[in-house]
């Protein structure tokens, strides 16, 4: 692992436990054991080291992704890769806050945002293919079923993030109303409507 | 309005163009045009201020909630109601990135967390009771529909809720790929779904 990546880990670990309003490169460097100016080394700015951190946050989920193999059905490939991104563990919790942190703050940092659009353009563009395979597979409501929308992968892609996302979101804040085997639960049922 | 409700106002309105991060004492001070003991006088630590802000913000969207009177169709109720909560024009924007940046405190502050508790406790009350008419009225799928999940107006409540969190989290974040219409076109779509 690189300097770099340490660096990152660090402000990862201080954001998931003590909030990203506490991240500043004086906490980062004490935290990390070495001096502000190696950080500085590294890290321009601050802001810099942030955008670098958020990246690293979202590749190591990414690499949990990557490393999955679609099987026969594409209804449980979607539950079983949606899972990964829901705070369902310790490891999976700490991930989940610190990107909801990171995503919030992109509303106002141009640098943040683009790491948001970017993958979350990855996580769309992998659903989709996911939900045209199972529409291909007879699977979502087909045209002449009145008043249910046909399934859309692209739409529905959209849609489906924002469901996990709201379910992340709001676990984050609440984690004692929404456990894992609630996330999971309201996550099959999401599927089970999307899907019948 | 009092002296507390105007720094209330200023904080927020400092979260929603530079945020959360950028919000402190000596900022709302001189921002509100008061000297920091004046501020300090109302709210003792940083801390309180901020939870002080965040019942403000709520408590305006809740404000917009409570003017509602339902209509005949629980579906268009429904739509109408949660329109309310998506950032669909400027002020519901700028709302809606000060409500993100808190509820994302509030995994780590305790006040924040009461109060983000008590908000979608409230939420969650009346969007139960609304699909509970829903119900009533025939739609949503009732049993012996196969695989689809009957409507049940708490779980599907605290669905519906995590999806329009979700929706306003990846707007705020993303506004060009969730603009207003898109995000309308989206939830019109979930309920279709539901409360086919």
């Amino acid at each position: 692992m690189s300097r770099a990546d340490e660096i990152a880990e660090v402000l990862t670990r201080i954001a998931a436990e003590r909030g990203l309003e506490h991240v500043s490169v004086r906490e980062v460097a004490a935290a990390a054991g070495v001096s502000i100016g190696a950080v500085q080394h590294h890290f321009a700015t601050k802001d810099e080291m942030l955008a670098f951190a958020f990246r690293h946050v979202v590749e190591r989920t990414g690499a949990r992704l990557a490393a999955f193999r679609p099987g026969r059905s594409p209804e449980r490939d979607l539950a079983r890769v949606l899972r990964e991104l829901l705070p369902l563990d310790e490891t999976r919790r700490a991930e989940c806050r610190v990107y909801v942190a990171f995503a919030a703050r992109a509303a106002l940092d141009p640098a943040l945002a683009a790491i948001q659009r970017e993958t979350q353009a990855q996580l769309l563009d992998g659903l989709t293919e996911t939900l045209r395979r199972a529409r291909d597979a007879g699977l979502g409501a087909g045209p002449g079923t009145g008043r249910v929308p046909p399934l859309d992968p692209r739409t529905d892609a959209t849609l489906l993030l924002a469901v996990v996302d709201g379910l992340t979101f709001d676990a984050v804040a609440e984690p004692d109303r929404l456990p894992p085997r609630r996330l999971t639960a309201l996550l099959d049922r999401y599927l089970k409507r999307l899907l019948r």
